[in-house]
């Protein structure tokens, strides 16, 4: 992440520590918090100090790092994978970044584990950003396209924050923005707040408006009509997780803004590494939705005038509430799947064939 | 609007004095606001102490009866209509209550015109009452079958708030809800929050509690996924101003309710009084779409820990914002529209046959 011009990835290894940028009190405080323990990685990705399919994978990776510090055994190694693993239950990129990383140390010896999976971790750091480089060259061409053709300024729809925040740098869904925007192609993001966290009104309205990429925050009511009214040329958002036959689990609400870009023509595009597609799911059946705590849709954090973060309450005390985290887009509303291997269609065979 | 028990109207004459409740600080406050200017009455609507098409138009004719009060005059009564025209530009009812009672005030003498205003207002006033309990009982037929039809609890979802608080009494689209719970029918209600002013969270999820009807919050992003699970069974909502040919205009985020319903195969009605069909509009096309403020995006206002009300920005400083308040929802969308002589399909020669 570029942070008042410096660049800064959101999880680094500084001196041996592992420290992340807090998420939760931005965009109005920019924190550092180091991670020493197994308890501290776990608490990064559960309270959300860092959130988005990718670096929730990397993170838990540095977790396992950190909890084999003290105790390399294989106990441990379980140990601290099943305690990850339960931090959040919908994106997949968590199991997969487990999964890998015990397999591999499996293999080590446990003096040299800890050593080894701190290795690993920032291994799977850079591959990530190389990953969604690869992915910002991919979806240029379709933006650069789409811009050719209408000439103007391209409109560019997103939803909740797949950008560099939710990986460790450039990110996924704004990997071809940022691409587009090093080569001077005009462009404009229109930012979806994203309720109930407001991922997109103080995650990427910031890392936007940090990299002066020009764009306009709307509640996530409005893109509907924005399409309707023909101004917006392309919606592009990320995945949490995706199926074998192409059905795209991503944050709440991402399936309504599919469902009025299919309406209105409008070509809709899911920034999809590999890693966030799970070929051993049919289709979205099985996916799990997690549903998380009342208090995001009954309370509202932000800057007080005092500067302060405070919380307010926002419905009735005791109002019953349900905050299911997210929804599925069907294959059938999708144009195109960015993913590091190129621009696929949403079908079995072409996700196959990336494999 | 029953509150704590003991019934009342959104805005009521007291011993002379037009006093209404102050809907910007529910539900936290309840607190009534006396008007006894026409500056008084022009700021409740566009401030939005009173919201809510029918309601809007209920106090304007309020505020022309206090317009008239010190000054009588056929200047006055055209310089009141013009102030309150302005402070609201997309519902119909506004224009329509103002036609009616401009019309029929230039037959009366200047002299008799201040007490015959009030006389109209208060009649305009019973008048919506009468209405909203007609479009409940037409509503009720619909609903009644609907739970015949499950057998079971059935689950209705609504956006904004077309109630009682948007009324003078019983709401609109809440009129149906209101009448199948007087009748016993065992039933369950989505409110969406609907951001930005968030009147679901605020307003419906009151005005429900107040009346003890179950209902659950959720965010405007969720309702696609709970189509999608079955958990909804009909979606009701109210409309700003519908054209000849039915396309509907109604609160921003409507329009994306009513794809998912669609996509779906849930049927979708909304609660219409023949006050809010503007026939002299062929389709949507001409409906002005009214751009608020851009606060109500970057700041969200609720109950701080201290008991305060308190507005927390969400968004970082400068963020550009677009903030358009209405979508339109096009009549192939539309199941049904509930008004005060039935329930018709949204078609040109249907709504015709209701004039």
């Amino acid at each position: 992440v570029r942070i008042d011009g410096t660049p800064h990835r959101t999880i680094e290894l500084l001196d041996g520590h592992v420290r992340v940028l807090d998420q939760t009190v931005l965009p109005h405080q920019v924190q550092w918090r180091t991670l020493n323990t197994l308890d501290d990685a776990c608490a990064a990705i559960a309270d959300m100090w860092v959130r988005g399919a990718p670096l929730i994978g990397v993170t838990a990776a540095f977790g396992v790092a950190l909890g084999l510090r003290a105790d390399p055994s294989d106990a441990q190694l379980a140990h601290a994978c099943e305690r990850l693993l339960a931090t959040r239950p919908t994106a997949i990129n968590l199991a997969w970044a487990l999964a890998r990383t015990r397999t591999l140390l499996e293999g080590v010896a446990p003096p040299a584990r800890a050593a080894a999976a701190l290795v690993f971790a920032v291994q799977m750091a850079d591959e990530d950003v190389l990953i969604n480089r690869a992915m910002g060259i991919c979806g240029l061409q379709l933006l650069s396209a789409l811009a050719q053709k209408k000439g103007t300024v391209l409109n560019i729809l997103t939803h909740c924050n797949a950008g560099w925040l939710a990986t460790v740098d450039r990110g996924t869904a704004t990997a071809p923005i940022y691409a587009a925007r090093d080569a001077y192609i005009d462009l404009h993001v229109w930012v979806d707040e994203t309720r109930p966290r407001n991922q997109g009104a103080s995650l990427t309205a910031w890392e936007l408006g940090q990299e002066q990429v020009p764009h306009t925050l709307i509640v996530d009511n409005a893109g509907g009509l924005l399409m309707q009214q023909g101004k917006v040329d392309v919606v592009l958002v990320g995945t949490d997780r995706t199926t074998a036959n192409g059905d795209v689990c991503n944050k709440i609400g991402t399936y309504l803004k599919a469902l009025a870009a299919f309406d209105n023509g409008v070509p809709f595009y899911v920034a999809a590494p590999r890693s966030s597609i799970d070929r051993s799911l049919d289709d979205y059946r099985a996916i799990p939705i997690e549903e998380r705590s009342h208090r995001e849709v009954t309370h509202v954090q932000g800057r007080a005038v005092s500067g302060a973060l405070e919380s307010v309450q926002i419905a009735p005390s005791g109002t019953a509430v349900a905050n299911p985290g997210f929804d599925i887009t069907p294959a059938r509303l999708v144009t195109g799947l960015i993913t590091e291997r190129g621009v696929i269609v949403p079908s079995r065979a072409a996700i196959a064939a990336i494999f």
